[in-house]
C-alpha cells in the first residue's frame, strides 16, 4: 500500500510533526513565565517587602512505567515568595498506553491505546487577598488523532468588589483579543465552556471570574491550532502579570486575609471533587506532588 | 392475602419498629457526647487555657424536597473551643425516594425507592497536634430492607511516635471490647474493613491509625444489631474522651503544629476524593454545611 492508498484514519495526525516544537514551546513559555514572576517578586515594595524576593525551585521527575521503560516526565517549578505565596509551573512530556478503562473516553485511543502528551500548567496563590489567584494550562495530545486543549481563568477573592470586576474584565479582554485574532467564534464559545467547567454544583457557585477553556481542539489545521495555543499562553502572561503589579502594593486587612483563606477552600473543593484533570492524573498514577501542587498553601474551613 | 401469606420480601423489615428508638438513641448519644466534650473544654488548664471554654452551637436544618413535602432534616452541633479547634456532631433523620441513579446501589431500593435513614456523625479536629483527630458515625437505614452501619477511627498526627501508638492501641482496645461483647468475629472483620476504607491510594498511605468500619449490617436479629450499634457509640465516647484528657495538657512545638496542618491536608484529600459518604451526600443534594463540617478549620499544603 502506498501512502496515497493509506486510509485516512491510519495516517499519523499532523500533530506528529509538532511534537518537538510543542514541547519546546511549552518549556520556553515556562521560562518566560518564571522570569516574569521572579521580576514581580523583585519589584515588590509593598506588603511583605521586608522578606526576600522569591525564586523558583525546579524539580525534575520521571513517569514510572510498569515495565521500567521510559515514559517521559516533567519538571515542577515552585516559588514561595513575598508576592506569590505559592506558585507552581509544571511542564511535562509523557507517553505510553492508556489503560483499557480510559481508552473509550479518549479520542482515537480505542483504535490504538498509545498516546503522547506535552503541556504546561500553572496555579498561582497570592499573598495578597487583593490579587486574584490564577490558573492556566495548555497541552497537545497525540493518539491516532491529535488535538490541543487548555485555557486560563482568574479567581479574585471577592467577586463583588469593583476592583475584582475590573481585574476580571481586563483578564477577559486579554484572552478575548488572543482568541479574536484566530476566530471570532472562539472567545464566546470558550468563555462559556470555562463558566460551565469551573463551577461548584454542591455550592451552586462559580469557582471564580472565569476565563476561557477549550479541549479536543482540532480545526483541520494543526499549525493554526498550535499558533492559537501559543497565543493563549502569551496572552495569559501578558494580562496576568500587569494585573498583579497593579494590585500588589495595596495593603490588606486581617478580615480580607481570613476571607481569602476561606475562598481557597472552594478552590480545594473544586480541584478534589470536580476537576477532571486532577482526578484523571491521580487515577492514572500521575506525579502526585505535581498534580496536587495546585492546592493552596494555607486554607481555612472555619 | 393475610399477613401469614405475604411473601417475605414484601414484609416490612424489623427495623421499621426501630425507627423511633434509633432516632432517639442517636440524639441522646449526641447529647452525651456534647456534654462530655464541653466538660473537657472546662477542664483544660494546659495550652490555650487563657481562652474561654468552648460551647456547642446547634443549627437545625430541613432537607429540601422537589415537591416541598417534608423530607426530614437534622441538627448540626459545632464547637470551636480551646481543646477542640473544631468539632461537629450532626444528627439527622431523613426520608424520601432514591433517584433512579442510586437505586441499583442500595440494598432493597430496586424494588421500592423509598428510604428512611437516621444517624449521628462526628469529626473532631483538635488544637493540639498531640491529641489525635477522630471520626465516628453510626446510622440505621430502612428501605424494603433494613440495616445498621458506622464505625470510628482515630487520626494521630504522627503515626510513628510511641505516644500515638499507645493512643491507637487504647482506642482499638476500647472498640474491640465493644465488638467482642457481641461477636468475636466482628472486631477483626470491621478493623480490616476500616483499614481498607480509610486509605489514600494516590498517596499509598492510611488516613490514620484505623478503628472499625461496618456497613449493611444485618444479622437476622435487628434488636441485637441495634444494641451493637449503641455499644459502638458508647465505646467511642468512653475511649476517646479519656484519651483527649490524657494528652491535652502537653505543650507542643511550632513544628508539630505545622506538621498537624499538613497532615490535615491528607484528611481533606480523603474526604473530597474518596469518602463515599461525602460524595454521596453532595451528589444527592444533602446539606452542604453539614457534610463539609468534617473539613479541618485550618490546613496547609506548603
Amino acid at each position: 500500500m502506498t501512502a496515497a492508498e493509506t486510509p485516512e484514519s491510519s495516517l499519523p495526525p499532523p500533530h506528529e510533526a509538532l511534537k518537538s516544537p510543542a514541547r519546546a514551546w511549552f518549556e520556553a513559555l515556562r521560562d518566560r513565565i518564571c522570569a516574569a514572576f521572579e521580576a514581580i517578586e523583585d519589584a515588590q515594595h509593598g506588603p511583605l517587602a521586608d522578606r526576600p524576593a522569591g525564586r523558583f525551585e525546579r524539580t525534575p521527575w520521571s513517569r514510572p512505567t510498569a515495565d521500567g521503560a521510559p515514559g517521559g516526565g516533567g519538571v515542577m517549578s515552585v516559588m514561595r515568595g513575598r508576592v506569590f505565596e505559592k506558585v507552581g509551573v509544571n511542564v511535562s512530556t509523557v507517553w505510553g498506553e492508556f489503560s483499557p478503562d480510559f481508552r473509550a473516553q479518549i479520542p482515537g485511543a480505542a483504535e490504538d491505546p498509545r498516546f503522547w502528551a506535552s503541556g504546561i500548567s500553572l496555579v498561582a496563590h497570592m499573598q495578597s487577598p487583593r490579587v486574584p489567584a490564577a490558573h492556566f494550562n495548555t497541552r497537545m495530545l497525540v493518539t491516532t488523532k491529535g488535538w490541543f486543549g487548555g485555557g486560563g481563568d482568574l479567581t479574585p477573592m471577592d467577586l463583588a468588589t469593583p476592583a475584582s470586576q475590573a481585574d476580571a474584565a481586563r483578564f477577559h479582554a486579554g484572552l478575548q483579543a488572543a482568541c479574536d485574532r484566530h476566530d471570532p467564534a472562539y472567545y464566546p464559545k470558550f468563555k462559556e465552556w470555562c463558566d460551565r467547567y469551573f463551577f461548584l454544583p454542591h455550592r451552586n457557585e462559580p469557582r471564580g471570574a472565569g476565563g476561557i477553556f477549550y479541549d479536543h481542539h482540532f480545526t483541520s489545521d494543526a499549525e493554526a491550532d498550535f499558533a492559537f495555543t501559543r497565543d493563549v499562553g502569551t496572552a495569559f502572561l501578558d494580562t496576568y502579570a500587569p494585573l498583579i503589579r497593579a494590585r500588589m502594593a495595596e495593603p490588606w486587612t486581617a478580615a480580607e486575609r481570613e476571607h481569602q483563606l476561606i475562598r481557597r477552600g472552594r478552590y480545594v473543593e473544586f480541584n478534589l471533587i470536580h476537576d477532571r484533570g486532577t482526578l484523571f492524573g491521580l487515577k492514572t498514577g500521575g506525579n502526585v506532588e505535581a498534580i496536587l501542587m495546585s492546592l493552596p498553601p494555607e486554607v481555612r474551613w472555619p
